[in-house]
């Protein structure tokens, strides 16, 4: 097999236009991928679908692709979101990884009272997103938000988004998502759990629900996926 | 918070029978989390559900634990199987911590035409199994089999066990699995997807149907989390 390497660049994308491509981009195609004038790429900027597009210039930092036609139309996941309680590194970049794939429009982490990790690298995330789609064949890259406390989001929650909560010390709790095909966010707890003040106030919002994730205790990372991945096959665009 | 040492030893486990550990389980319980004489573990065989016991007995390379009483039932995943075709090795791990997880009974890694790594060392995932199961409060450990050809294992397949497989390479197609409570298994080929032959062989078989997981393109450990998550929460004891 010969994949193409797809390269998302925050570009205006149009037949003929000239991309310029930045070190990591040049480095990437010429030296990994070793593509010379005339190789061909598929190019993405998260708005106008995707691109093949063909090396026009190549220099030792810096190169120029020129768009040829459009190769895909613009396809952007619904309007969920995502929150999460940023766990050790490794986890939270597989988190971002995974919710890119699976499809949300933003990727918010929050702090929660029980989060052990207080700062997350939001460019870093970025990042991971970026190659997450690049990867999967998307034309569409999450926004990652600034890590928030969650008491904080909860103050300016719009009502009209449903909340879907997991709480992973509550194996066995919950329900199932219906569709509804509204807007949503998915929240999914740290490790040790939710505090009793946070599951209070979230079990008092009549937009907010726990979601069911079965009999056995998911770590965190894995509740991220199971927890988008029901929402999408009974409410998003899985169905 | 403080976390009871959970342990999965294949030994009976029965109120005052004497366990004894071997010199992982020495150095885990005594060098790591640091008990002494009088130390509460839990402990579970995969049979007997979870027990209570007691250190009472420290050495260097060895010790010997007591079981006092049973803390929680013995409880097993539905009767479901997963399939997959080994990828590298981080992800391989990671697709066997999940699907311990996530609660299945079997985990068979298969060659397909399409798979690129020969071979996988049963004992190191083995390994993993019992380390997600002590991680996730669980007390059952799925098998982890030899890997087998795919063709092999289609020869002997028992009609009555329903097959959903998962073909990462189209996106969009497939069906959702409807509550049926039967034996099931969940394929997921490789990131280079199943070939022609694989395919239409799986097509012609009465128990075997091709699961939806959505318009993106998910990599072959995201379509383990997501198949096995959806097979249990619409037909396993997540419902």
């Amino acid at each position: 097999m010969v994949a193409i390497p797809r390269l998302y660049m925050d570009q205006p994308l149009a037949g003929g236009e000239s991309l310029t491509l930045d070190q990591a981009g040049a480095n990437y195609l010429f030296n990994v991928m070793r593509l010379g004038t005339g190789g061909v790429v598929e190019v993405f900027n998260g708005r106008d679908g995707a691109w093949r597009a063909e090396v026009v210039e190549v220099g030792r930092r810096r190169g120029v692709l020129r768009a040829a036609e459009r190769v895909a139309p613009q396809r952007d996941p619904p309007d969920l979101w995502l929150l999460f309680a940023p766990v050790k590194k490794s986890r939270t970049d597989f988190i971002v990884e995974k919710a890119t794939e699976l499809g949300v429009a933003r990727i918010l982490p929050v702090s929660t009272d029980f989060t052990n990790s207080a700062r997350v690298n939001r460019e870093r995330l970025r990042a991971h997103a970026v190659e997450a789609a690049e990867q999967c064949g998307g034309t569409f890259v999450p926004e990652v938000g600034e890590m928030e406390p969650l008491a904080r989001l909860l103050d300016g929650w719009d009502s009209r988004r449903a909340l879907w909560f997991c709480d992973m010390t509550e194996a066995g709790g919950g329900t199932m998502p219906e569709v509804d095909g509204g807007a949503a966010a998915v929240l999914v707890g740290p490790e040790g759990g939710l505090s009793e003040g946070e599951r209070g106030r979230l079990s008092a919002f009549p937009f907010a629900r726990a979601m069911a994730l079965g009999p056995r205790v998911l770590r965190a990372d894995t509740a991220v996926v199971s927890a988008l991945t029901i929402w999408q096959s009974r409410c998003g665009d899985w169905r």
